[in-house]
Parts: C-alpha cells; structure tokens; sequence
C-alpha cells in the first residue's frame, strides 16, 4: 500500500446505505484511494468508522457540505431522482463521476445534454470507452447479472423469436435500509414471493437499451420477473433463452468461455450451477449454461449468480474507477 | 370428536420422516381418525409422541410388524422405490392405500396390473374417482401446485405452442430428513440455486402424463426448474404460459374462478400475490395469474404457492382419504 | 362447534400487529367465541380475513368506534402506555377485560383505584381468582417464562442468597410489527446480541412483583439479560438458581412435576432440554431443570421455552378467559 | 505481494472442513505464504481451488502423502483424537505445528512428553512464549472468548466467590461439516437451544485450566452452557461475574482497555455492545463490561463475541503463526 499522502482521494454521497457502506468499505481496503468524505444526512457528525469497520475516523458530513472540488471521483449511493442533480454538481466541480443510482442508466429525452454523455459501466461490455469516461453510470443489480448472461447470444444472433424470460431472485439488502414492514425479518423469513408482477420493474427499460445495442435490429423481447429471497445478499437470475439453432452443453459454455475466459470477474461453469454462496463477498458473476431437454424448440437455460452489492453495485463501481485511473481492473476487488 | 373408540384406525408407514410425522400430526388432529400404528425402522420402540407431540402415547414399529389387516387405511410416506411393495402388501390385507411415494403415480409398462389401478389424487381434477378408490397415488409436491395452476388453461386450449416454462423453488424440507451435507443449516442459509437442471427432474413425467390427460391430443411442452430455498417449508412457482389469445387479468381471474371457486383448497386472488407465508400451514393451494405486459405474443403468468407438507403431500393425503370415506372433503384440514 | 349465532361475542383493540392478529386467529378457531369487532388505526376499512385468514369478513374499525358494551369480553392489543384508558373504557361498558399490554401487570401509586383491582393472568398461580376475575392482566413473554420456572424453587424456599441470573433470547416477532432498522431482515439474520443491557429491563419489575409474592419476606434478586435471536417466535431462558441444598436431577424434575403435573400447559422435561422448535405454536412452557456439576455451592439450571406469542401472549389470554368463563381452560388452544 | 518463490510453504491438514477451509483461504490472503499441500481423505484429487475461491489449483492429498519435510509449519484441522498422531508427525519432520484441535490444549498425566511442550496459542496472554515455539495448541473457540472476557478480572484479583456463569451461544459451523440431523437447515432454523447442559462441555477444562494459571490460588469456578443459535457464523458469551468490589461502567471499562488498549484483535466497547454482525468475518474479539443494577452484591456483565471460525479459530493461528516467524501480529488478518 502507499503511503497515505499518496492515496487518491475520493467521496461517497449516501454512505450509509447497504451500497454505500460497501462501497466505503472497498475504497478503505483499495491500495490506491481513501476515502476523503462520506455524506449522510440522517447520520452527520458521526465518525464514518462507526459505520464501517476500518473506515478513517472522519465524521460523515451533509451532502451540502461536501467539497467536491477536492476530490478526483466522487461515488453517488443517493437514491434514484436525488442522484442525478448531485451528479451534476459533481461534474461542475470537475471531479469524475459514477453514478449507482438508475438515474443516468438510459438515455431519454428529458435527459439535459451532459447527462447523456455518461457511460454505461458495464466494463465486459463497454471497457474501452469506460477508460475513456468522466462519468459512469453503474449498471443495476438485476441488469449487470441478465445483459452479462444473455449478451455472448444476443450478440451472435443466437435467440429466437420467442421472448428470453428472466426470472431473478434478490436477498433483501437490494430493497435499501429505510424501515420498511414487508423487509421486516418477521415478515420475510421463511418467506417468497414475487414482485413488482407483469413484467413492469424498473430495470426492464435498461435491460432493453442494452439489448437493443447488442442485438441491432429486432433484438429479443425480455420478460423480468423479480423474486424477495430470506437471504441478506446475492442475486440468482434463471433465464430461458430460445435459441435459433441447437446448441450443445460445450458448445453453449464455448460460446461463453470465448466471450468471457479473459475475463477476471466473470466465471463460466463447465460443471455445477452458480449459487449465492459461491459468489456472495466477490466481485464474480458466476455463469451456466444448460441446454433443456424435452422440448422440440432449443431452448438454453442461463443460470447467473452475483453478489447485488458488489458486482451489482459498489464493486462495479469500484471497477470501473480501476478502469478510468488507468489502473489494474482487480485492484482492490480480490 | 367422536368417543375413541368409534374413530376409525389408519397407519403410517414412514413416520419420522417430515411427511411421515405431518401425515401422524393430521391425523391425530382428524375428529374421526386415529393412528392405530406407525412405523420407523431407524426409532421403532420409540414413543410415537416423542416424535409428534399429542399424538398416541403408542411405541412405533418396524414395518414388518405392522398389523395391515387391523387397520381402515394406511397412508405409505415410504421413500420412492421402496413404497410399492409395501403398497401391494396394504391392498393384500385388505386396507385402503393413499401412497405418497411417486411409484404409483404414473403408470409405465413395467408396472404390475394391480398397481395401474392406482387413482391419482388430486381432487380438483379427479374427485369422483377418488371417492370410490381403493387406492390413491398421492401427487408429488410439485406437479401439484403445477398441474393445478395450468389445468384450466390447457383443458381450455388456450396454450400456445412455445413450452410451459416452470420456475419453482421449495423449502428445506422438501428434500427429506436424511442428513446430507447440502441440507446443513450453514451450507443452505444464506444460499440459493437451481438444482436437477436441464429439464430433468423425475417430476417430470408425472405433470407431463395429468396436462397430456389434460390436453387431449398436442399437449404444451414442460420446461421444470427447481430451485432450494432457505426456508423450511413452501413452494413457489413461476409459471409463463404462451397464450393462444390475449387474456385480460380479469379474464384470466375469470377462468380461475369458473375452475377453483368452489374448491375449499384453492384460493384464486385477484390482488396481491401468492407468498410462502401466506400459504405455509394450511392446505390451500394460492393461485395469481398476472398477464404481461411488453410482449407482443400474449403471455401469462401464473404464480402458484402451497406448503409442500401439506397440499404438496401428507395435506392432500388426508383430503383424498376424506374423499374415499365420504366423509365433508375438508375434516381435520382446516 | 355450536351454532354462530350461540357464540359469545369477544372484541379485539389493536389487532394487526403480532399479538393481535394471534389473538384474532384464537379466537376464530375457539368453538364458543366469535370476533364481533377488531380495530386497527392504520388498517381501519379493511376486512378482518385480509389479515387473518379463516377470520370473519368483517372490516376493522378504528378504536374509538368499537361498541365495547354490545361484547361479553374485550382482548387488549394496545400497546404499554395506550392501554390502560381503553381497559377504563371496557370495563365502563361492563365488558371483561384482558389487556394484553405491560399497563395493569404491576401495582403502582398513580394507578386509579379500579386498575388496581386486575388480577394477574398466571393461571399456574391464580387460577381461582382468575375465575372470578373482570379484568385481568396479561403476564409479559418473558416474566410468564421466568416466573413459572422459578415459582416452585421460590415457594418452597430453596433459592439462595446469590441473586438468580436469567439469560434469555426472544424471536423478533417481541419487537412487534412497526418498521424499525433494527429489526429488518438484512440487520438481524445472522446476528444475535443482548439489549437492555444492564439489568434495566422494564420487564424486571414486573418478575420481582411475583417472585415477592411467592418468596414472602426475603425475596431472590433477579439479574435478567434478553438477547435477540434471528428466529420469527420463540423465547428460551436459561435460569441459574443458587439453591440453599444440592437437589438431584431426580428431585429437581420431582418439585417441578409436583407443582406442574396436573397443568395442560406445562411439560416438565426429564430428559431432553426444552427448544424453541418444540414449544412454537403451541400454548407450552417447557420447563428442564438441570443440576449442574462442578460447583462447591448447588446451582440448579433451569431451562424455560415457550411460544413467546402463545403462552407469553394471546394463547395465556385465552387461558384466562376460558378460565374466567368456567369453559374447560384449554379449550381452543390444542 | 512477494514473488511466489518466497513464499514461505505451509501445509493444512483437514482442509475441507469449515475450520479447514477458513484456514486455506487466510493462508492464500497471506501476503507472505503459500499453501504447500491441503489434506482431505474424501476428497483426495479434487482441487484445492474447487473448495476455497481463489486457493491454488493443486489437487488435495491424502494426510499420509502429505510431505511434512518440505514445509515450514503444518495447521491440523484434524478432528479432537485423530490430531495429536499428526503433529507428533509434524514435529518429527521438522517443521512448526499449529494444532486447532483441542488435543494438546489442556497437559495431561496420559500426554506424551513433547506434546507438553505445546504453547496455548493465546497471544493476548502468551505473546513471547508464543514467539518462541515449535508447537502451539490453538485454543478452542468458547474458551478464546470466555478466558479473554475475564482474563482482566481475574488477575486483579476482582472475581468474588460465586461461580462466573458463562453463558454463551454459537453458530453451526462450530458443530462441524459432516452431516448430523440436528445441524439439518430444516432442524436448526427458526430453533435454538442449550447442549451439554449441567457443566460438563469438554471446553471448560481448558478454560479451568487458563483460569487457574491465571489466578494462582482460589482460581473462581466456572459454569458454562453452550447454545445452538440459527445462524452460520459467531459466538457471543454473555457472562456474569461477582466481583469482590464495585466498579462503575467507566472502571470496568478502565480495566479493559489497560489490558487491551494496544491489542490489534481485541476491541473494548464503550457504548454499544458485541454482536455477531460485528464481528463475523473479522479476528476480532470485541468486548463490553456492564455493571448489574438491583443487586445487593457487585455484579460484572461481560459480554463478549467474536467470529467463532476466525479469532475462535483459523484467524487466531494464523496469529499464532505471524507471532512464531517474528512478522506483523495482524499480516493477512485484516
């Protein structure tokens, strides 16, 4: 590690979240970065290593009082729609910017100029011009695990006509830490169930824009449903793709292993399926793919595990700051 | 509650299994049953109240000892495989059998005469001919809730060609109570994953031979993945249904109810959605189709939940029982 | 079950959180009660079978419009502090009362003449004034465990001069059902810890009440310290007792069976230990005493479980009111 | 990170179970060793990386092929019983021995003379001795906790007669790997429950034994009652000490941070008090002092927890190891 004077500095708006504190707790153990500010509105005045163990002893200010003109990259854990006007003081202010907030994630017409020139950081997609970016919009949990899953078909022209059905699974740290009955752990242990039904989640329109940038014209229809699992982390995503043509179980993981074997956070399993205890506490998203039997139409199951707060959120981020320094991209991630 | 010595005396065959011991609570709490022996090979000689509490202070028996002839009805939770010979045993003495072991419940060529008789159970479909069965194929957890969530539909000719997609996750106990490293409480807490991958599960033939007697000619295809959930009981399924034509939700909630208003053991919402916790210690099967949105063939979803001790096994095995006595179909279930 | 039209009408005040919606699901399966009125300030409006299934389809109402004089008996869920004005109103309308919150349990200076007159709903202890009783405070979860574990050594004048040290763990369920972080699922699975630190509890004052009407002049200090356990329901409370002579674990389990033989709803363990697993949905305390070895001075173990919303809440308030009605005390509750 | 031919190589024996497994992955983290070889009679030829993410892939062996010779120390991980064979292997090989097993950490008059030579591996008491040692024997996990929480107490001299009731619950990775029913998910969860009860859990010899040593003359007596929490990692002991004088919060505190101020791995809480969720996944021990009102006599409540595979175990010889090569106390555990 360098010396401390060294370090780059860095703030986090919203740090005490389930993101934010995973993201503070990434930059502390990163061999390249401190953590110069940490905001909080509800917990200002706190020292910051109350939150986070081994954190510095800084006390978490107000959004307002950050100086992010002092830092080289600023974090924004803020909720969706408060994050985007602090992203753009964050720009003003000339530091770099990644969003994890769905706030910059699809471009629309609303968007004001500045805005639509953020990069979609999903580095095994878009490295080259994530290097190249001032500001990042992370990708969702749901989003990183499904485009990363379906991407090496879209992509090739292998999906059929038939929509590619998602059916995701979170632990409930992806539903934030305001108090909330149904999060409660009386109501959600030995609990499941499905929401946000009908195929309506936010994520679908940042799924779509990706697939439709992979797949060119008449990219495949999606349907997303989400699941509230009794766990505390980890997102498993079971997906059915219909295939053009017959692909076997090699074939299927070669596809697979061509698009992501250099890859240092994606895992394709040749044998095994993904969990949650496999890949909770890395930056992995772990990948199968399993032709299905029994049907006169290919169809290929793609099986893809994450960690919601790390490859789906702060460690993502954290890699795409690797990638923006010019440093190596599993600094501080393993 | 009748005096005990009217009450009409069943046995058990496999009672400190979790079925087993689910079958034992039952029929213990049924106002005209009594156990009249239980079996275990592992703990005979061990008071059958130590094992289910306010059951008959009687000492469990090895299989081979039990007294067939004495008793109305034996209810086998035997482990598939070894369940059918006792089942020809059952129906030698002269007793009714409700097996709850998969060997029954589809008939193959390699399958003794006798054995064919078998009616499976499943009294939403087949009500009738359970009431004058001598011998019931209790359904397996599974194809209960995913026969019974598609049966209207298919008996309507209202699915489309592309497969039947079924996403389903089951609690801990679905998977029996010999110690296997994977069941561990540290190996399964905190964990999720898809498991029997790749459209084989032995569930299987058991949905494809009720929505073929369903169908008639061209049955929907079947694609069935489960999942382990780190709950002890329930399951949910996930079911995308291709349509022949769009349903509204009310149409769709229409169809449901025409099939399943009646049944004291189906419960059709039209708000809010199917939850473990919503179902786990009752017998009721819940039941939500949801039509999607953003597809442009007509897709429905249909979530379906049930506790598997229950509806899913030892529950359903006394609403068969209920059925073949004569007796109000929901004694002892509610 | 007798005729609807036969069955007394009971009300409930508060009854969507834990404790209340136990106390509606009791009372809809007791077969000579029915809910004639169940309020809810937040929920007012919405059917009772919303919230507890198998309930009658009546819409909740808010407090202040409950005819407490057209009911024979009013179950109050309210919370401590809340409580005793609505008990002042039922016990106006001429109704019994059983208020289930901490208001009546101890007699204080500033309690108006009529609230000093409830009777503590131990059944164990008070059954015959219970009987007679028209109001009656319900014991709290934890006290109803400690005080029934140590009644027997207390009243026999076998406990020590050291104080009593009682170390317990509730599930979360205790903490009630408003949203706090605390108590979300992602802060309390895989933790455990102690709170009210200190020997603080407010629960303290309601046990030395009780043990000083048992011990007479010279009551055992009580040192209490509850921990939060990651389960739904359930409380466990290991109790070290210094005793003034050595018992055997044969004379220890012959004080407890003496005392306890004869009562429905309290199992005196000989061998085993108690669990949360065997008393959860049930109206049991299970109660072990356990000599422990490798001391100098006799210190007697006793190990206390009991469901903490049956027997340390609404299944007791049954209890009570049966026993105030002259019905068989365990009606409804097995 | 040096270069991979400077690492020091180390070898595990017992590498799959959880002490096992926890002991490969610190080693791996280590920026100064290597694993030379990992033991596993089950799983001999599967490789190392297959059962810890990120270890090297080499095949595991069986113990007997284990080549001692050419590595600098050996961790057993073996089962209690089985260790002490091995290490007396290790040594004759030459190499340095850290056993996690409990075989060598009390002497007895059976031991062979060189096991008597083993150092308990307790750095916060036996730092220099440590340093200095061929062989350590790694403490137990409740006993780390238990000694460490009244070390400070007791060799002032301020433990009072009555015995000090430890009282303390752990995880079920604490119950080991192999599949046992009662450590089944649907056995344990939503469960808890004491064991070993009456004071006869094979740990309190060793903490009888660091007590006395700690002591001298009069060393107090101890009671412990060890729980079976739903939860896959941690113990927190909550334990009672009389104490021969009154202390304030602030004293006690006082005494603990004397004892612990400079401790890398022990954390002396001044408001706040231990938690699983604080701990788990760090080697800390992380201690609160709290004086007992309403007692007549001065009673301490130390509440203690730490990461039971980790401080309790794999964390604290790797300690033990940084100690015994002259490096940073805290290289690799933080």
């Amino acid at each position: 590690m360098m010396h401390e004077s060294s370090l780059l500095p860095v703030g986090v708006l919203g740090a005490t979240g389930y993101t934010g504190r995973e993201m503070v707790r990434l930059i502390t153990g990163h061999p390249r970065l401190r953590v110069a500010f940490a905001t909080s509105e509800s917990e200002a005045g706190k020292p910051l290593n109350r939150v986070v163990r081994g954190a510095p002893d800084i006390p978490m200010i107000r959004a307002e009082d950050a100086r992010l003109e002092e830092v080289e990259a600023v974090f924004s854990c803020l909720p969706h729609g408060a994050s985007m006007r602090w992203v753009e003081r964050i720009r003003r202010a000339g530091a770099r910017g990644i969003d994890l907030s769905a706030d910059l994630r699809v471009v629309t017409e609303e968007m004001p100029e500045w805005a639509r020139g953020a990069v979609y950081g999903l580095p095994e997609l878009y490295r080259d011009q994530i290097a190249d970016a001032e500001l990042v919009a992370n990708p969702g949990c749901y989003p990183t695990a499904a485009i990363l899953a379906i991407a090496p078909l879209v992509r090739r022209g292998l999906v059929g006509e038939a929509p590619v059905v998602i059916d995701a699974a979170s632990g409930i740290t992806g539903a934030g830490r305001s108090p909330k009955r149904d999060f409660l752990f009386a109501e959600a242990a030995e609990n499941f169930r499905a929401y946000a039904v009908g195929n309506v989640h936010r994520h679908l329109a940042e799924m779509r824009d990706q697939v439709e940038r992979l797949a060119g014209e008449r990219p495949p229809e999606l349907v997303f449903t989400p699941h509230l699992l009794p766990v505390r982390r980890g997102i498993l995503e079971t997906i059915y793709v219909p295939l053009v043509e017959e692909l076997s179980a090699t074939g299927a993981a070669g596809v697979y292993e061509e698009d992501y074997g250099e890859e240092p956070f994606v895992e394709v399993l040749r044998d095994g399926t993904p969990s949650l205890a496999g890949v909770v506490g890395t930056n992995l998203l772990s990948i199968a793919a399993v032709p299905l039997a029994g049907v006169s139409s290919p169809l290929l199951m793609v099986l893809a595990a994450e960690d919601n707060l790390l490859k789906g959120a702060a460690g993502q981020a954290l890699q795409n700051l690797n990638l923006m320094q010019g440093w190596r991209e599993t600094e501080g991630l393993t």
